[in-house]
């Protein structure tokens, strides 16, 4: 079978809505949105973004989470995705057939429709693009500006298991944290609802919790204050260097953000609802900087923040 | 200075639209528009869809062009922009800002708005992904599978300069081709509204003319019969064989439609109006393949219509 028929085979299937056309198009249509629409597009790169070793499953889900963070994080709805796939040499069928498994149980899961995309060969490595559209439930972006002095600093689900599944995956050592690594653990849709009610700033945790707290405070000239002691890492912590290390690790994606104090009580009351799991972490200050404290104590911020693919 | 120092200084300035947001943001916000809007992403590998030996602002421009080409073909205007550039080891600072040099000059010219992306490093070559979405002038999209009984079968531009231009190029001859086949010569803004205003069915000649007209013929389920006599070929044809070979390269990059007969005057006198070259090279009849005549002669259709990178 050509390579051409794999399209047909594989990824047809996976093309089911209107505006996918059954990938017969040029183009995808994207579906009627309320305003504003939102894109993200994120490239995985083998050896860069996964490892050789991961299962081509494993990698399809991963395309897919990295991107659905990037929406979620606004406050929106993940709609429509673009894919393309540059495929080395050696790829075989049951390479491609693996992938678009693993994409179809998270455009299934999250409801996402694959409108169109590119398929080409490369002499590199395997090398994948998506761009994912979304809807927010706000009527204007959430920025990372937004942040205002006396906010509390929140985030999602867990800190630190990018990072140790980073570790665990290269030694060969099948933990969940591996689990993690493979197919990030994103925050549930409803993340969209909580951050769009409450938040006034935020991102996500792709680079590291420090250095994407960074960005928030760069961008609205405010100092976030974090205490390590309250952030949920994914290991109890044995000391300041150990917190630091999953602090300044990537590959979480998780939603950091920001949100008026006075709203504490109904932004925790409507996570237990939602089914997300919050936090808070820290407040917001004057100045534009990102300081640490631990048990009382404060912590030099490191120099290092977080890890740049 | 360090490669996101790159980002800064050569691709933020490209990112000037509000819905951009100075690139500092997580998403791009595409921007409000009527229905429908369509999306298209192409991926260019060095190696593969153009040569190492390409200066890097044609690259950037012919990244641009693929797409819009892909947009123009469907009666829609090019809007808003998403770019994922993954750069090989040696890739330098002055690498990049060709690159956006050139990305910078079809983004003015076609007025698209860069709005969001990703920057990745690889150990392959470089690979460019750029996701282009598109204002329909039309109510629905035209589709490929519009072509109906006695339509006349159009083509703009010139056809058989991507396949010239890579032979002059890989033989290192600078001739108008070659510059064809760096910076692909797309046909004109205007094309969107004259497709939009006739066409029943179109697509972008990128494979090869003969390849594209048979995906038409295809998902019409209709015969296209093409006069190898009137397609207005970039050198004069010498015979069958040199006009099958120019019908088959790929990387024209122009607009291939059906219209019904009873508009050719009309259609013939707007696009001279407009601007827009556009040629008669056959009709539309019962069947479902392409039929090639020269000089009233039947010329059997070749196996290999087109060339699939």
């Amino acid at each position: 079978m050509s390579e051409f028929d794999w399209i047909d085979r594989y990824l047809r299937p996976l093309a089911k809505s209107p505006g996918a056309d059954g990938l017969r198009n040029d183009v995808g249509v994207l579906r009627p949105a309320g305003s504003p629409l939102i894109a993200t597009l994120d490239t995985l790169v083998q050896g860069v973004h996964f490892l050789s070793s991961d299962p081509l499953d494993t990698v399809g889900q991963k395309l897919l989470r990295v991107n659905i963070s990037d929406i979620l994080c606004k406050g929106a709805v993940p709609r429509d995705a673009l894919l393309s796939i540059a495929m080395p040499g050696a790829f075989t069928e049951d390479d491609f057939a693996a992938l678009c498994e693993g994409l179809r149980r998270d455009l299934d899961a999250w409801k996402i429709a694959l409108i169109g995309g590119d398929t080409v060969r490369t002499q590199g490595p395997l090398s994948l693009s998506l761009t994912l559209t979304g809807t927010c439930l706000t009527e204007s972006v959430i920025q990372r500006s937004g942040a205002r002095e006396s906010d509390r600093v929140y985030v999602t689900g867990k800190i630190g298991r990018g990072g140790l599944g980073l570790r665990d995956a290269q030694s060969g050592i099948e933990s969940d944290h591996t689990a993690h690594y493979r197919v990030p653990d994103i925050p549930p849709p409803n993340t969209a609802d909580l951050v769009a009610a409450f938040a006034t700033a935020s991102i996500d945790v792709s680079d590291g919790l420090l250095s994407d707290a960074g960005h928030i405070a760069h961008e609205s000239q405010a100092c976030i204050q974090i205490d390590l002691g309250q952030v949920p890492f994914a290991e109890p912590i044995r000391d300041a260097e150990h917190a630091l290390e999953m602090a300044t690790s990537g590959d979480d994606y998780q939603t950091l953000f920001t949100a008026p104090g006075s709203d504490e009580r109904r932004l925790l009351a409507t996570a237990k609802t939602l089914g997300v799991e919050v936090t808070r972490i820290g407040v917001v200050c004057a100045g534009e900087s990102v300081t640490l404290s631990l048990n009382g104590a404060d912590i030099p911020t490191p120099t290092r923040t977080g890890y740049r693919h």
